[in-house]
């Protein structure tokens, strides 16, 4: 699998939507009268923590693995994350009766561990504060013949991750404007690629921790900026430079990013268990916190509708009693 | 407001299924493979955890509260209620411009009673297991003029109720099974009303703690059999007797109760957050605690595809860290 020049369309989003029909859940859209008052407008909830491994990661992956050859499928795959890629990449390879091998940082919380080996796929650690993931699974995928699976940075990666926002759409076609968590990017260049098709005034906006802001100071630098790692309890979202396929689609297609504190995301996730009754992990709940904050407005003022990507939702009930205790 | 012999018909629900078009939410189906694995079967949750209230309740107050005259609703209404009732009907009330009390124990979530004050009704308290709710409602309602409007044994709320399971079986035609919590006895009379009409094959199952066993009780006896006040984790199932009316509907569609125990109802809570990203309450757990431990098979034997009503939220977050670590 290499990454390619071709943009991604709003067609290569709707060909993943037809390969992921009956595959992945078609999440459901959930409404919060007390969230619209708290919020002051209309928010519609794409609840992809309800997804399949707990996160949108598995439409990218699945579409990416779908389309690879018998003879890669029969040489397995891998895959570098920092959890829920993982997960995915592990599910959708188990899906497709091939062999995954994940690369994960060592200190990843042990229930996104738990589930790629459950998944039956191999995992091999790395030190997240020195190792090159991107270098240990380039050179596995080499020494051992297997096809490597991006977390991000791949046009069938963008397209998969893309068919949320297709789904929201459907849906709710009216929207003001979306907004996505920012990681390295595949959710919101994929989410911003068929927007821009089916709704062309639509705002995107993207979130990003405060202290992971490597896509807001790229767009302000007009190029990819590499930023020191990122310290934040948004794992999901510990990225240092945006992707370069998902830069350039970002930079062309989403208005702005809009930041929040990490005492803000565990707010957000409060927030959603006590009125939502929805388990949403630090990175799911970045997107909350910016409409929640009234951050949104900084980049989408005025906009009455608004969808929100829940982007994943595994955090486990101790880590989230953790969390919430500690700044509660 | 008076309770009439009248049965409910599935027109009724039909007909409340109007009233709270675009007032209720449409609550979402959600399915999960792992859960599906564990269960040994097709399940499709009906999240009414996620209905505004964060519980079914809301369906048949609002229905109830909707067919008053000008004149009750002038006078105001009086309700009581172990949490959730309580709330759906002080927002009832605020939605339809008139004014609620509501009588609760003293020992209730603080979250029902804050939510309760929230919607502007006046809250009344009583000793759980010395005070007789009942009476105290009703003379309430005597000494002012008010409207009672009771949490379960009334024809508009069970017929607002079972608006639940219409909207589960629009979504699911093909249900083998249906599991419902059962408390007073509200929601599955009204849930298996409407479906020996659409789905006459369907069977409804019942769940009940096993301490408050009361309508498994009188099902095997035959008639209505008190017991003392259930001392359970299940707060929306802590009831002594069931009602006259659910109790003569569940005696005549309700295949039959299964017993779950507040460790297996602690269990579901924390399959539900690590595994669906769902929070639900004990009494809302407990229709998915019968079919992890396979206690639905003792009612419904070879069921391959089963709705699962969970029926509420309104667990804190430290209400729900004091239960997953006391039995972790």
């Amino acid at each position: 699998m290499t990454t390619t020049a071709v943009p991604v369309t709003a067609d290569d989003v709707r060909d993943a939507a037809v390969r992921l029909e009956g595959i992945a859940h078609r999440t459901p859209v959930v409404r919060s009268r007390t969230l619209d008052d708290v919020a002051r407008r209309a928010v519609f909830l794409k609840c992809e923590n309800l997804q399949r491994v707990g996160a949108f990661k598995f439409r990218g992956a699945y579409n990416a693995v779908s389309r690879l050859s018998v003879d890669q499928l029969a040489s397995g795959i891998v895959a570098f994350s920092s959890g829920n890629h993982g997960q995915a990449v592990a599910l959708a390879a188990r899906e497709l009766g091939t062999q995954a091998v994940v690369v994960m940082p060592e200190d990843v919380p042990s229930s996104k561990a738990d589930a790629v080996a459950g998944y039956g796929a191999e995992i091999v650690t790395y030190d997240r504060y020195t190792g090159d993931r991107a270098g240990i699974a380039a050179r596995l995928a080499e020494e051992r013949g297997m096809a490597l699976v991006p977390p991000y940075d791949h046009p069938h990666v963008i397209a998969g991750q893309g068919t949320a926002a297709l789904e929201l759409l459907e849906e709710v076609p009216d929207l003001d404007a979306l907004v996505v968590p920012v990681g390295g990017g595949g959710l919101i260049a994929g989410c911003a690629t068929i927007g821009a098709a089916v709704r062309p005034d639509l705002c995107v906006v993207g979130v990003e921790p405060e202290a992971g802001d490597d896509t807001k100071r790229s767009l302000a630098a007009g190029e990819r900026v590499r930023i020191p790692v990122p310290r934040t309890i948004a794992d999901g979202q510990a990225v240092e430079v945006p992707g370069e396929l998902t830069f350039s689609i970002v930079r062309r297609l989403v208005r702005g990013i809009a930041l929040v504190s990490d005492a803000e995301i565990v707010d957000a996730m409060r927030f959603a268990f006590d009125r939502l009754k929805l388990v949403v992990e630090p990175s799911g709940a970045s997107s909350l916190a910016a409409v929640l904050t009234g951050r949104v407005d900084e980049v989408a003022p005025g906009a009455r509708r608004v969808g929100v990507i829940l982007s994943g939702g595994n955090v486990d009930s101790e880590r989230f009693v953790a969390l919430v205790s500690r700044t509660g």
